[in-house]
């Protein structure tokens, strides 16, 4: 569970209807066509933007991204140590029966490769590949929202300029144009809401969870071509651990 | 039938039609001068800004990405694994036959660089520059969509300047301002629909298909160099997935 | 000649007139000082900006891509097919009396150098290098025409700042407001067209046109590698053949 | 302590209290509520953007970046230039004593790896990977910075519309239509004061400092990398001195 | 002297000031106040933004890129063909007293590099490192000139809002509005003024000194390494004129 974003919205969404409430009459702010004209507009725009399947895969990758907890680099750096000091001493070949217990794919993926007895070259173009691609596949995920960040307020702007329009035809009645001012200008205030609130910080977090996790992948790729190369434990643990900021390390000894 | 286009444009544009019909009066939103000047507008710009023959290969590019179905990346893999044994079992010329019958042309080509035996490095080499020049062709495409509704609210900024500057001009009835400025405003409204609606998402929709096909692409250049330097099917079949999300994977053993 | 732009120019600036025209009254939109400040403020802007020797060269450049029509890939290609087999058959010193009849610059240097015997690593990196800086000196171009599209805006706005601020002091007469406002929008008008449909659009030529210029360039550096290290002529026409769209080329026998 | 951050933020904020101070009645600038929808919606949204790790690891970043003092160049040339005579002299395991003594975490791990007889291609490696995530760490602060400059001012627009709306409807004494649109304003002047007096400015010291420090790293790193290779002193000089601008170097002899 | 800077100066300000004059009554255009808080408040954003002694160091770099004279580039491909010529009769050692007269510190370093005997490689590298933080010191001045730039004109819009508001609370007499609204407005001028006319345009005329001085370095690089690799004169002279215009060569000998 990410805290941050569900304080982070009750937070701001709390106070934009905190600042309605307080100014009396909240009733003009909920109005069902403009919330129609700019969600609906900005689903259609980002419909017609991307395949069907992206937007759907959207979905799962929001999910998992918010919910999923990532492995910690400590645990990360702990269990290559393990594996290094076990091929050193009992072979390669003694990692198979680790192989078939672990629920991560790539590292099982990389660690079968070095079993099998692959280049290192050829492990790291193949674990490459896979990191490219996964990282693709969240970006997908980070432009569709920023996609709908960017369709909401020129959904917003375009209700807001048929109100007016709407408005400016029947200016007969000068008492009547403040209220409908106001009206036209609902469509405007979703968009910056649904943008600046929702949209674009959630974004934000896909693509840096995203950063997040291609920088486990990347540390698993460097234990996986360590131990396939044969390489020294504690390189290894010097590798590894060059990813970490300098407090979340194990005290080196210098 | 790329579907979410249709339903995309339909959702989005239907929406700005019934606020336009339910606030009542829609003639107004229908000028034909004021869709003139934007959209002759856009498009004249925009043939400055490209040439002709750029223009019209765009129209290919679009009825092409939406409508063309790329092949699964499945069915590509399958499909390697069956010439990577073939070529082992009965040798690189037992694919001669299989070629003939190919209708993709890129893959074509590099088979037969194969079996004419050009080294590995040779035929990558004029593998990328296919792929570079392909996505080159491609993005043209996304760009002049994109050059479209960058041009498209520029047009209607300038449209409802020229309306605001005659309606200042003749200031003596003031009842005649609101539905002046209501008809100024027009052609913003035609630039904002245009661009968010239709021209931008389409670039988007341009892009992503784009990206696809040069997924594929590279997948197939991939197995066309493994089957070139001679490498095992398994390993074909590894490097090959890489390219694809865990769940559209054939189940691996491990 | 380069119909779209004539026509380009012809449709947008035309539609723009026609607005006026039939919008009654045009002579408001008719301002020598208005257009003074946006025209010799922009040009004053963009002066400091680049070094003068570029702006003037610019004018060189714009000529250049609007006029010069460029050999067509599909001639390359036969070109070197036909100085690969003359290289063959007689020796790479054959192509000494064809180079003297050479008009384009780039490809005489290029043969030269391959007849003079030079090592094919360092005809690359000389041709390279001939392409980054033509490739520069193009840039240019667009960016400063770029510049100017991006300077005619602002100088559009700090008129009608200026307008506006003369206009506010004297507000007595109420009448005065819109004629008064109307003059000040002029600017404006002239910054968003001179923008929108002369200087950016022209910008984005200069771009298209460049890359083109380079297309070509590197197909012909691609030809002169190839002959410099004696390729077979199949294999070159497989090479310069990738650089284009496969409707423009030869059938290829598969 | 950087006394340009202190003296820029009194200068400016002072300056635009003074133009509050000296308009008179300075009282409705002072709004809590509006100063808590603009402060708190924009730390709402980039709680939303980021983890809370990184949001709270922004403000160690922050304190550091201001306070703490980089060593000069001079300093670490001079210190290479020991350490290479020494290792010349007695020995590279002579530096073992002095790497003890040191409090950079960076310039000790790369020495000691050197003192350990790694190679420098595996030394670079780690040492490259040191710097690249430092980098990221540092540029999340300045990333969270502008962030949170990007969302202030959106903010500021959005309780300006609320407040908008909220005196349109209520237009029926037309002299509480100016004091309730100074209010509406208040949002958007903290927002823009906020965004263009303090957090894009601070995102901006944030990168300067971190090139600053990186560029410290990759002096340290050549001259590891140096000393390990068995590098001549003298040559070591030069390699470092180019990272300085000409007038910080010690005189070289010709 | 860079006359287009002094000219583009000259001629964009002084059609603003005609503008003025002639609209009537420019008292109301210069106010100390405005000046203060535009100009003040931007220089105090700057200096958040940046580190005091860069802010310092761009008045030198601003003062020697607008007046120091670039070396042309003929008369580089002339040194060198000296120096290699002479290289190639007299050893390299001959260069030593030439060396001794050269102003040009960088021509300097690399050539005492070369006589020394240093691998070409490792000249590379050095000359690589000093072009590279040469850019890097003479993009910060470009920078803080692009940084005055985007602060001016949001200085410039939070002294109008602070007069809008100012204006708002006191909307008692109606004919003080137009000119209380002037005088807000005087701000967003002079922002746009400064942004616009005089920092913009700067921070571009800086960035291409700073590409023209770079193109020249890497000249001077590429020269001293041929002579470094002992290259015949000939190709020396091809390689440099590479990187110059076709018109700016010498008759080159088909």
């Amino acid at each position: 569970m990410d805290l941050a974003t569900v304080i982070g919205l009750v937070l701001s969404l709390g106070l934009v209807a905190a600042a309605i409430v307080t100014g009396g009459s909240p009733v003009v702010f909920i109005s069902v066509p403009s919330l129609l004209i700019v969600v609906g507009g900005t689903i259609g725009a980002t419909m017609v933007n991307y395949p069907l399947d992206k937007i759907l895969g959207t979905v799962g990758v929001l999910k998992k991204t918010f919910f999923s907890s990532l492995e910690s680099p400590a645990d990360i750096i702990e269990k290559f140590m393990d594996y290094a000091n076990r091929a050193r001493r009992e072979g390669i070949l003694s990692l198979e029966p680790v192989i078939k217990q672990l629920d991560d794919f790539y590292l099982r993926k990389g660690l079968q490769l070095t079993v099998d007895g692959l280049e290192p070259q050829t492990i790291q173009e193949i674990l490459e590949t896979e990191i490219a691609y996964l990282e693709a596949r969240h970006e997908v995920g980070a432009e569709i929202s920023a996609t709908l960040g960017m369709f909401a307020p020129a959904m917003g702007m375009i209700g807001t300029v048929i109100g007016l329009v709407q408005m400016l035809q029947t200016m007969d009645d000068p008492s009547s144009i403040g209220p409908a001012m106001a009206v036209a200008l609902i469509t405007t205030f979703y968009g910056a809401v649904l943008a600046n609130l929702v949209f674009n910080p959630m974004a934000g977090k896909l693509k840096t969870r995203s950063k997040e996790e291609v920088l486990l992948k990347e540390m698993v790729m460097q234990g996986i071509l360590s131990i396939s190369k044969g390489e020294n434990p504690r390189i290894i643990e010097e590798k590894l651990s060059s990813f970490l900021p300098p407090r979340d390390r194990k005290q080196e000894v210098g």
